[in-house]
C-alpha cells in the first residue's frame, strides 16, 4: 500500500493515507482528552466522510466502541438508539443539530455533544492535539462497533461486532468478491466512493477492506445524483455500492447520458433488483453485482455477477463467500434438497456473524436457534451451490396454503411497459388467508390496471406463475412509501391496505 | 462453490469437490481405525497428489497433527525430521519405501507404516471404512501442521501452524493477490496446478486458498519438465507457482515452443530470479508474479507483479500483504528511512507466523527477538513501500566495511551471453575480511573469464556496481549445488571455495 495514496472528501479534502494515520492519532488524542477511555462508546452523527473513515479506525483502536447512529430514522427512534446505546460522546455535523436539539432533554445520561459545524470545527478539535497516540493492545474479542436495525416490526435492535469479527469479515468481503470470475475483485488500481450511509453496517465493511487494499478512495458527503455523477467523472470511480433505489436515481438524473459509466463497477444489495432496473444498469455498460446479506450479518454472505451474460447466474442471489457455512432448512432445521427449487429459511454460520442483540437475550436466542443466525429469508439452492433468495420469510404471501413469493410478482409487473416502481404483499382474505395485492407507481399515465392484469395473466398462462399469484387488487399511487435505508416499506402498505403490519 | 467441480490428479484421477469431500471423510475414518486420534501426529511421504490435498484436509480436521516429511533430504536428515516430530503413522508411497527400509531400524519409536503402493493401496485403504467422520470442533489454536526447514546450517528445525494460522493465511493470501492490479488475482474460472512440493510450506499455502476459491485442480504427481507441459495443455492450467529453477527447466524443454503458455499466470518464489530468467518468460506470454516468504511466515508475505511494464515494479520483492507488519530495521531495531536505498534487515509481523522452532526454545528467541520474526533477509523499503529484498542476511559479502549484494552480482552475470548459471559468494580474505567469488555454468563453451570480467567493469565504470564487487575469482562448473528445495547450495559453494561453511 502506498502512503501517498489520495484518500478525497467532498469538493475541497484531499489527503494522503500517511495523513490518515496521522489524523486518526490526531482523533484519539482528542477523544481522550475529552474523557473518552477504553470501554467507553463514542457516537457520531456525520455524513460519508473522511471523518466518519477516521472514527471507523480511531475509535476502535483506541478500544471505545463506535456508535454509528443512523440519522436517517424518526426522532424518537434516534433518542430510542441513543438511550440504549449509551455513547458517553456524540461527534455531530451542524446538518443534525436540531435534531439533537430536539431530543437532547430526554436523554437518560450525561452526554458529552462535540459539535463540528459543517466540519471545520472537527479540523479545529483534531488540530490542537498531538498527531501520534500509543494505540494499546488488547483482547480481539473487545467491542469495536454498535450500531442499530433499522427492523421492520418493534424497536431498533441494538448489532454489535468485535475486532476480530471485522477483521475476519474484511479479509472474508475481498476473498469472496476476488472469486467471483470477472471483475468483482478489487485491486490497489480501483478508486472507491462508497453510496451506502457509513452508519449502516460500516458502509457494509467496504470502507475497511477498500482502505486495507490501499486504495484511492472518494467520499460524497451529503449525496446528490448529480453531485454523484460529477465525482464518477470528476476522481475516475470505480467501484461502488448501493441499493438499487439510489441507482435508479443516478440513472434517471439528465446528467447520468453525458457521464461514462462503462468503467463502474457496482455492488447492490439492501433488496431485490427489478429485470427492468438491472436491464437499464446493462444498457449503461455498468458492471453489476449483487451481494447479499443482512445487519447482523456484518453484511457479507453472497455474492453473484449481474453482468454475466448467463441468464442462470444474472438471476441468482449467488455463491456464498469464503467461510460463510449456509444452509437452506424447513422449520424443524432440516436441510431442504439442492435441486435449485425446494424452498426453506435461510440460516448460516460465519466467524463475523453477530453474536445477539443488546440486552435482548430472547431475541437473541430466537436469531440463533438451533445454533445458526436465522436471516428470516426464504429461498433455495441450485445443484450449482448458488442461493436465490425468494422472499422475507414475512414477505412470502400465504395463499390458500401456496406460498407466492412477492418479489416474482414484483418482477413480472416491473417489466410491464409504463412500470416505473411496484410492491407486492399480502392482503388477510377470509376464505384464503392471505392474498396477493400489486402497487404501481406509473412511468406513463396511459397505463391502466388492465394492461398489468393481462401480463400477469400471460405468465400464469404460460405455467410461469402459479393462478394463486394473480393479484386480487392492484391500485396506483405516486410514490411508495421507504424505510430509512431506502427500501420499499411493507409494512407501512399492509397498515394502508390491509388493515394490520 | 460448486461441488460438481473437478479435480483431477496424475493421468487416470478425476473427482468431484463433492468427492474430496466423502474422501476426507473416508480417510479420517481409515486413520481412526489405524489408532489415530486427537492431537497425534501422521506423517506422510508421497508426490503431489489428490491424497496429498486428501491428508491437507483429514488430519487436521481430526485434531491431529499432519507432518509434511521433506523426502528430498538425505536419508540422515530424513531420519532426524522422522525422529524429531515423533509421528504415530506415516502414509508412504512405494517410490519412498526403499527409503524407509534404509532408516526404519533408527527409528526412536514405534511408527506404523502404512504403505500405499502405486497409489491403489490408498484407494483400497480408504475404500474400506465409512464413508463420513463426525469431525469435531477444538480450539482454533491447536496445531495443525508441522514440517522442517531445510536451514542451510544445522540440523532441520521443525516449524508448526495452527488452524487459526493456517485459515488467516489462507484468507490472507487471497486477499492480497487480489490487490494486485492485473490478473494477480484468482477467482472460480482458473484452473491450479502446484509445482512446488505439497511437503514445502503446505505448497505455499495454495492448495487451501484455491479449495476455498472451488477452483478446478490439476495435481501432477510425480514431475518432470514435459509432463508439465502436456497437463497445461490438456488441463487448460492458467495457474501455478514454483522456484525459478523449475520455470527455468520448462522454458529449456523443446515442448515448451509447441505449448501455448500464454493464459498461464505464475508465481515465483524461493529465490530471486535472474534478470535473463525474466525476459525469457516474458517472452513467452507467462504473466509473472513473484512472492516473498519463508518456511516460517506459513509463508506470504509480500507480493509484486513481475508482469507489468514498469521496471521499478518488475524489480521488486513487493508489497506486503494484508496484515503484514513489516519493517526494516538497523541491528537494534530501529526502522531504516524508507528512501528506496538505506538497507537493513526485514523484520515481520503477521497473524500467521510461526511461534518458534519445535523443542529449540533458544533458536526460537532468536527468530523473535525485539518482538518480531526475523527474516534474515536484507533490503530496502522505497517510498511508495514497496521491499526489495537485495541479500540474504549471510550470503552478503562483506568487503572492507562495504556490504555487497550477492544477488545484484548474479543479475548482472546472468545477462552476460553465454551464462545458464551463476552463483556469487563471499570468500575468506586477510585484508578485506571476504572477497567476492564467482561459479558459472556455461551455455555456451565459447565463454571465458574476461567476457564475464569486462561486463562487471562496464557495469563499475557506469557507477552501477560498487568497485568493491569485482569478482576476486570467476571459475566455470559443470553444474550448481542444489539444495533439496532446488536452491543454489552457497553453504556447499563456501565450503569448497572458501574453505568454511
Amino acid at each position: 500500500m502506498s502512503a501517498r495514496q489520495e484518500i478525497i472528501s467532498g469538493a475541497d479534502m484531499r489527503m494522503t493515507y500517511a495523513d490518515l494515520n496521522e489524523r486518526i492519532g490526531r482523533l484519539a488524542c482528542a477523544l481522550r482528552a475529552n474523557g473518552i477511555s477504553e470501554g467507553m462508546r463514542v457516537g457520531v452523527m456525520d455524513w460519508d466522510t473522511h471523518r466518519y473513515l477516521e472514527c471507523f479506525f480511531a475509535v476502535p483502536m483506541m478500544g471505545a466502541v463506535l456508535h454509528t447512529i443512523n440519522v436517517r430514522l424518526a426522532p424518537a427512534q434516534v433518542l430510542y438508539t441513543i438511550n440504549h446505546g449509551q455513547p458517553d460522546l456524540i461527534i455531530v455535523h451542524e446538518d443534525f443539530m436540531p435534531l439533537i436539539d430536539k431530543i437532547q432533554s430526554s436523554f437518560e445520561r450525561n452526554i458529552k455533544i462535540v459539535p463540528i459545524g459543517n466540519g471545520k470545527g472537527y479540523e479545529d478539535w483534531i488540530g490542537d492535539v498531538p498527531s501520534s497516540f500509543n494505540f494499546p493492545d488488547f483482547d480481539e474479542n473487545q467491542t469495536a462497533t454498535l450500531f442499530y436495525t433499522t427492523g421492520t416490526t418493534g424497536n431498533p435492535k441494538g448489532v454489535s461486532y468485535s475486532h476480530r469479527k471485522l477483521v475476519l469479515h474484511t479479509l472474508g468481503l475481498i476473498a469472496g468478491f476476488g472469486a467471483v470470475p470477472g471483475n468483482a475483485g478489487f485491486n490497489r488500481d480501483d478508486v472507491y466512493m462508497p453510496l451506502t450511509p457509513l452508519f449502516h453496517v460500516h458502509g457494509w465493511g467496504f470502507p475497511y477492506a477498500m482502505t486495507l487494499l490501499g486504495m484511492r478512495q472518494v467520499y460524497p458527503g451529503r449525496c446528490s445524483p448529480d453531485k454523484i455523477l460529477r465525482l464518477i467523472a470528476s476522481e475516475g470511480v470505480t467501484f461502488s455500492h448501493c441499493v438499487p433505489t439510489i441507482l435508479s436515481m443516478i440513472l434517471d438524473h439528465p446528467d447520468s447520458l453525458g457521464t461514462d459509466l462503462s468503467r463502474w463497477k457496482v455492488i447492490i444489495g439492501g433488496a431485490a433488483l427489478s429485470r427492468g432496473l438491472q436491464e437499464r444498469v446493462r444498457a449503461a455498460g455498468i458492471s453489476l453485482h449483487a451481494a447479499y446479506g443482512m445487519s447482523e450479518t456484518c453484511p457479507f454472505l453472497t455474492v453473484a455477477d449481474l453482468s454475466c451474460d448467463d441468464p442462470d447466474l444474472r438471476s441468482q442471489t449467488g455463491y456464498p463467500g469464503p467461510l460463510v457455512d449456509l444452509r437452506v432448512v424447513t422449520p424443524d432445521m432440516r436441510d431442504v434438497p439442492n435441486d435449485g427449487e425446494t424452498t426453506g429459511e435461510v440460516v448460516v454460520r460465519a466467524p463475523w456473524l453477530t453474536q445477539g442483540y443488546l440486552g435482548d437475550p430472547e431475541a437473541s436466542d430466537a436469531l440463533w436457534a438451533g445454533g445458526y443466525l436465522h436471516t428470516g429469508d426464504v429461498g433455495y439452492i441450485r445443484r450449482d451451490g448458488s442461493l436465490q433468495v425468494t422472499d422475507r420469510l414475512k414477505d412470502v404471501i400465504k395463499t390458500g396454503g401456496e406460498w407466492i413469493s412477492s418479489l416474482e410478482l414484483e418482477d413480472i409487473v416491473s417489466d410491464c411497459d409504463g412500470v416505473a416502481e411496484v410492491a407486492a404483499f399480502g392482503i388477510p382474505d377470509e376464505r384464503w388467508g392471505e392474498r396477493p395485492m400489486v402497487v404501481v407507481v406509473k412511468a406513463d399515465d396511459a397505463l391502466g390496471e388492465e394492461d398489468i392484469r393481462s401480463v400477469v395473466v400471460g405468465k400464469v398462462e404460460q405455467g410461469r406463475l402459479s393462478k394463486w399469484a394473480t393479484p386480487e387488487r392492484i391500485i396506483f399511487i405516486q410514490e411508495l412509501p421507504k424505510t430509512s435505508v431506502g427500501k420499499t416499506d411493507k409494512k407501512v402498505l399492509r397498515a394502508i391496505y390491509g388493515g394490520k403490519s
